[in-house]
């Protein structure tokens, strides 16, 4: 077991009409809020109307920033930031899933300073201070509600990239699993494999911890019982509430304790797909763990095979365990090769470029550039 | 799955020589400090020592309150308190096993007001701050090191009591299994059998959250299988780790999310058996649970079973269920039953009218003041 230091300062309000704690708690950090959302299936469900509200009845000033992508852009980070500026607030409140919640804690960290948002993400500055954020989950699916990473996209820069900071985390995150049952299937598809596709990349990395093992395995089985249950019943309450739950623990840091790190590669592949062609994350995620684990299965075989056997409760040699897990993402709904995408003008080249300037790699078992196109003809 | 609020702001330093960390940590709240602790063992050991050194090192200045009970007292807690006001401490360090740290707690929160320590525990007042405090743990049992709770015993009201609020939790903690290592095997025992009773009071708590289940049968797995390795190699740091990490995580909120409560009868009973004969806590616990679940098997006897079966991997019915549980406490080497323990003078109406005194009850499961009878002569 890895020496770790384990913080995590998120209170999360979790269940039936947690909402109504909502305008209370933002008040308690300040009368001038900048409500940060993406591109209108908030206002379609009629939560945004909810909750302004319910935060003008609280007497808070309220100013704006929709629009947010599903893939978030530094743009809309630097333009949102300018409009908290502006106004002056004093919190940030974000409305969304994990692209809007990335998107505000790169506000939050942002309006703050006077440099550009960017260089938190190439490392040229670090965050010392942040505006408090507050957030209200409408997908489950990053766990970004209750963590201190943020991945936004640089088109110019041809690089999606993550920032971690302890200024990043939410101060408060509440999550009403009823606001999640008007997500479509394909995205509740996705925010399923997304989760369990975080518990692999743990499962996946450095270091041995038994008790990670088992909590990983905890979470996956909990996601496989409830995941395709939900599927046939969107609307079902306690199964939304049961993997918006597993999605939080997925990646609040709990899973990684004791361990050196996940691995990641196949999130950062993932990255270079959703930077390059809108890929939704989840998506890009059952595309290519399959190729990865075919690529590392001399390396790693073992550990693949007692994975597959634990997810699926029986002996499963490494073949029939990869074979297992693709099986599972395609019965979910989710593809298993990026040509079921329906990607019109596809470029390999585009792809490659973009993983050399990303530098792609695993924090555990290491990609050479040379190994890319192999990697990627595996996944197209 | 019912609604929850998770909030736990301790940071966790876990691992070799994290204690390196400690002075600058301590530092960060104040140079005037109260360092609390038990009977000895820190002396002993040496860590007493060591400690001392690095803070003297960071120029702290240092005031003591040695000898804290293993079923700690309130009166320590008062005595404590008043050497931290005459003092003017800044920041509480409690080096210990959770006596230390929850006297600790209550230390922290008594220094700052005027009333009686004892107030908290009845009720009559609720903290609304408290010194920062900080924790070297150096038994790996009660959870205490990441949570907000505190048990102590008033001998005088004949009640031990707990403790809960937001202001308890330590800042930070930091748990080297190296400092384990000299715990001697009947406490080591005691400790695997507090962090798994921990898991079966939530387990047997009420209302239903899948994931719960989950994390706790992965916590008393990870327990039985390094519990036992443990016992027959008391020096073996890669176990204590996992013994030591698994202890936290089965009382730091982690395990309750999502349920209404655990249940804690067993809890209360065991803390009568303690406050009367200074029973250690773990023992007070494997002599009440079998006692305790053949009480209720009538109307829990599927969850028993389930348990159990879970437990040993083989489908077990309720009685065996119990029976092997309990077989499993007395393999590590914990008591049964309470005449295992050899105490003189016991007196079954002395631990009745402790018992009535303290309400003792479930928050799930109801006993009846005409039920405690029957139960103390199944445990006795």
């Amino acid at each position: 077991m890895e020496n770790f230091v384990a913080f995590n300062p998120t209170s999360l309000h979790f269940g039936r009409h947690i909402l109504e704690g909502l305008a209370p708690t933002v008040r308690q950090y300040g009368d001038r809020v900048l409500l940060v959302y993406g591109r209108g299936s908030v206002k379609r469900s009629g939560l945004y109307d909810r909750i302004l509200r319910s935060l003008k009845e609280a007497e808070l000033a309220l100013f704006e920033y929709g629009g947010i992508q599903p893939n978030p852009v530094i743009e809309d980070v630097e333009a949102a930031a300018a409009v908290g500026r502006e106004h002056h607030v004093e919190v940030v409140l974000a409305v969304g899933g994990g692209s809007v919640i990335d998107s505000a804690k790169a506000i939050a960290l942002t309006i703050p300073v006077s440099h550009p948002a960017w260089d938190f993400f190439t490392g040229k500055t670090t965050p010392t201070k942040g505006l408090p954020l507050i957030t209200v989950l409408t997908l489950a699916a990053t766990g970004s509600e209750m963590n201190s990473i943020a991945v936004i996209s640089n088109k110019e820069a041809y690089y999606k990239a993550p920032l971690r900071s302890p200024f990043a985390f939410p101060k408060h995150s509440f999550l009403d699993p009823e606001v999640t049952t008007t997500v479509p299937r394909d995205y509740t598809a996705y925010g399923v494999a997304d989760l369990i596709a975080h518990c692999m990349e743990v499962w996946f990395g450095a270091g041995d911890c038994p008790m990670s093992d088992r909590l990983v395995l905890s979470i996956i089985k909990e996601a496989m019982e409830a995941g395709p249950l939900l599927l046939t019943d969107l609307r079902n309450y306690d199964l939304r509430s049961r993997i918006m739950y597993a999605a939080t623990l997925a990646l609040n840091g709990l899973t990684t304790q004791g361990k050196v790190s996940g691995d990641w590669c196949v999130h950062v592949v993932g990255h270079v797909l959703s930077l390059l062609y809108d890929v939704p994350h989840g998506a890009s995620l059952t595309i290519v763990y399959p190729a990865w684990m075919h690529f590392f299965k001399d390396q790693i075989g073992e550990r693949i095979a007692l994975l597959g056997s634990e997810m699926f409760e029986e002996r499963l040699n490494v073949d029939e365990a990869i074979s297992r897990i693709e099986n599972f993402f395609i019965a979910l709904g989710c593809p298993a090769k990026f040509r079921d995408l329906d990607i019109p003008n596809l470029s390999v080249d585009d792809i490659l470029e973009a993983m050399e300037i990303g530098k792609v790699n695993g924090m555990h078992l290491k990609l050479k550039p040379a190994d890319y196109p192999k990697l990627v003809e595996m996944f197209l």
